[in-house]
């Protein structure tokens, strides 16, 4: 079989770098989400470009798939080599190989994680601000174009990739954009491979855009009557121009959730957390002002703070959320979903959800980003009942649905992987064979990730 | 000859939409920069997107070449039809469609101006930001990924246009992006036509971001004994975080050329200008803040204010630059120049492009949007002096080797065209090959611009 003659020369050419233990497979064959396990045929762990280029070259001459795997929390089984052969794991190429303090870049291997790559840049002064629940990789936040609770403030990871090293498909490595701050120098190849989930070219460096750490931080919390008036509290904020750093909508299912698991004594109501960056005297009058808002809107008491504890807390809370909601479901897989829409429908568009899934058997407590009109139900479904997983499915289906009506997208940040597949022809029309003909030109056997993002033949 | 089938059918199918004027043809000929002129066999203009597509399936019926042209003010010679064929010429489609305020964006036709768009605008309390010194087209903007005075605060046109919908090379129409703030959903292909020049697709739908006109607006400029101290200082106000808007640089030359058309009373010395958005508070604080970095950098006295006249006489300079330059020496074509470098090489580029212009024999004033590092020198040649036409060219291949050398981009916003294809080897390397791949994907044919950024063969 080609993929095995490919896994033999990979093992005679990189040696201990080719790993086939079950455990290695077993490890690489699963999910954050309800997508069925599926083994690779190998793991490989290099340490550096030249690697990644030498086993692209093998797997291309024999035909073998190249899956990327940063540490596996995508959730739409973005990592999964559904169709076999290696999987290629940048664990060992996780170094910070460059901070530019005054030009606020960083150079890093694709492996760091982001939380990690925060504690070596706080000496600076600077850190990077783009910050999934999980503590994904940079290679894979790059990937899926991430982005979290701070990018209503500082952008996702579109915003926040200056360059790239990429290894092609045929072996060839690139690299696209430079660490000036613009260029009109030709087609966005660096825009391109964000996003592209693994299927254009694998990542093997990255400079990232960083930002100052603010003079001064203040965040709160509070709660509303309803689900309309805290998104009518947050549009008008953003209307308001009140600089929001992040600003995150918690539903009252969610919020018990967070009492099950971290015992805090918020009222099972939905609510809004949110922050200010910017001197001292400008985060207290922002938060003043938002308290405003929220009380025209009638939320609250705003209780809000500067002090960094009660910040932690607060944050460690949001960005637990995942975790937390499962305990709302003991064993419960979760489908993710993440739809994404123009801030004047959010209200709407929240509100359809919940009634929907109040009519669902299946629990799926909403939080989102929601100063980018971004929110996820986490749908969780009892492992092997058929009935609740197309219950979900439905559910989820539908909220496509939803997103695509009102002028948004099916997903503002997790990407396609398989999960969101059905919905590209929906959202992108003659759009998606776009992407189909550049995918075939720059990786036309096929090799990279294959099975995602690009209609199958 | 196939491009005179494609006409005769063109002005049968289209009408007068085709002129074959002689004045058509010379005004479609030339551009502003020190190209030769070269006329095209016909200019189109179209009044809807469905006739865009029914000439694009035409011309490529025929291999008819087909450029785009907004308001031909690039620079680099992107809208000239060197290979002939086709002008489309967007003027005709110059429509705001669609306002929406709640979300902040804009649905516009190609052909509209960014000052247009600004009036139409002025009611609603928000602005489009990218300004150009020329008052360019949407489309053409897009296409050459500008930028201008207020990038350092707002983004280049990378960050402000949120959809498209683009005529393919084969007459499909396609829309890319969404009115969601952000998405995941495959390929970023608005970012991809964004910066394209007309060579993979003609954009014929834009959707915009839109920004809130600042609550108060303060700006300024000082004189600085000395380029360096003039850069240092923006630097350390970056690194400060002073949250500036605008923050220009003029050299000593420029402000004698706004002295001959303006009659300011600036100093021959390097300047810098800059504003402040933000509330009354904080651009005043931040307007104080900045001059103590200008004295501790030997500039100043900072002179600022929050009158609006004061602060349209101080940008209406600024804008008007490129032709009070050309004063210098009057009849003189321009050859634009614009690097752009990480900041922390930003001094030593200019020191060392100012030294270099002093060398040689012609004038090159130099002004730069300094903020993200990119700058200009406007090289002034006599028409047909064959030897200031090298010295300029030799001057700019130097400052693309120098903007290389110090880890930046041969062009920080205008573009490739014809005048910068030679340096995209060196910018890119593989990679110029890649964008190769990708222009023989979507446009086989190699109808659209043709010549144009990508490698000839
Ligand atoms: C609890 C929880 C909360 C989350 N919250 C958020 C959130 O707020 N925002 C958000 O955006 N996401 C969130 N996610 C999703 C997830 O964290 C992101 O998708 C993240 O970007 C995945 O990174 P990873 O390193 O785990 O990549 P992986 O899952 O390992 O891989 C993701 C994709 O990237 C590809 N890939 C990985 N490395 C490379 C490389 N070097 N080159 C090319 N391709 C590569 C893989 O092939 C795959 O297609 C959350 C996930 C969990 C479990
Ligand atoms: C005095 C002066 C100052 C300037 N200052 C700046 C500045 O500060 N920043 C900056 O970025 N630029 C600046 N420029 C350059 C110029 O204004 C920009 O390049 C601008 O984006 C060109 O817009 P246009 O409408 O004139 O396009 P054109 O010159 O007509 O066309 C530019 C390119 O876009 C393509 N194109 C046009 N319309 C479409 C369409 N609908 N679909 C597909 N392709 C299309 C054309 O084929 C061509 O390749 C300046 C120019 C001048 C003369």
């Amino acid at each position: 079989m080609t993929i095995h003659t490919a896994l033999d020369e990979l093992s005679e050419v990189l040696g201990d770098r080719l790993s086939r233990s079950e455990s290695d497979l077993a490890l690489h064959g699963r999910s954050e989400a309800h997508f069925p396990e599926t083994l690779p045929d190998g793991v490989l762990y290099p340490d550096s470009t030249e690697q990644v280029a030498t086993a692209v070259r093998i797997c291309a001459t024999h035909g073998c798939p190249i899956t990327g795997w940063g540490v596996g929390t995508s959730l739409e089984g973005h990592a999964l080599a559904t169709k076999g052969g290696v999987v290629m794991d940048f664990s060992r190429m996780d170094k910070v190989v460059e901070i530019n303090a005054e030009d606020m870049d960083v150079r890093v291997q694709p492996g760091v994680t982001r939380s990690r790559l925060n504690e070596e840049l706080r000496a600076t002064g600077l850190f990077f601000s783009v910050d999934p629940g999980a503590d994904a990789t940079i290679g894979g936040m790059a990937a899926t174009r991430a982005s979290g609770t701070t990018a209503v403030r500082y952008g996702t990871m579109r915003d926040n990739v200056r360059a790239l090293e990429v290894v092609m498909a045929d072996g060839r490595v690139i690299r696209t954009g430079s660490r000036a701050r613009k260029s009109s120098a030709g087609y966005d190849l660096t825009g391109l491979f964000v996003g592209s989930e693994g299927t254009l070219g694998l990542i093997t460096e990255l400079t990232l855009r960083l930002w100052g750490q603010p003079e001064a931080v203040s965040a709160g919390v509070c709660a509303f009557p309803d689900i309309g008036s805290a998104v009518d509290c947050v549009i008008e904020t953003i209307q308001l121009g009140i600089p929001l750093a992040r600003i995150e909508f918690i539903d009252a299912e969610c919020v018990r959730a967070f009492k099950m698991s971290s015992g805090t004594d918020m009222e099972e109501k939905p609510h809004l957390m949110v922050e200010f960056h910017g001197s001292e005297t400008a985060v207290a009058e922002e938060a003043a002002r938002f308290g405003e808002v929220v009380a025209e809107h009638r939320g609250g008491p705003f209780h809000w703070s500067a002090k960094p504890e009660e910040r932690t807390k607060l944050w460690k809370m949001r960005h637990e959320a995942a975790y937390s909601m499962r305990a709302l479901k003991p064993g419960a897989v979760m489908m993710a979903t993440d739809i994404c829409v123009p801030i004047s429908r959010l209200a709407e568009a929240v509100e359809e959800t919940t009634a929907d899934i109040a009519a669902s058997p299946i629990p799926g407590p909403i939080l989102g980003h929601v100063g980018d009109g971004n929110f996820h139900a986490t749908l969780l479904i009892e492992p092997g009942n058929a009935a609740e997983m197309k219950a979900a499915k439905d559910l989820a289906a539908r909220m496509a649905d939803r997103a695509l009506r009102m002028g948004g997208t099916v997903t503002g940040e997790h990407g396609i992987g398989l999960g969101k597949l059905d919905y590209m022809e929906a959202e992108h029309g003659d759009g998606w064979s776009v992407m189909g003909d550049i995918k075939r030109a720059l990786d036309p056997g096929g090799l990279l990730n294959p099975g995602k993002l690009i209609r199958s033949n």
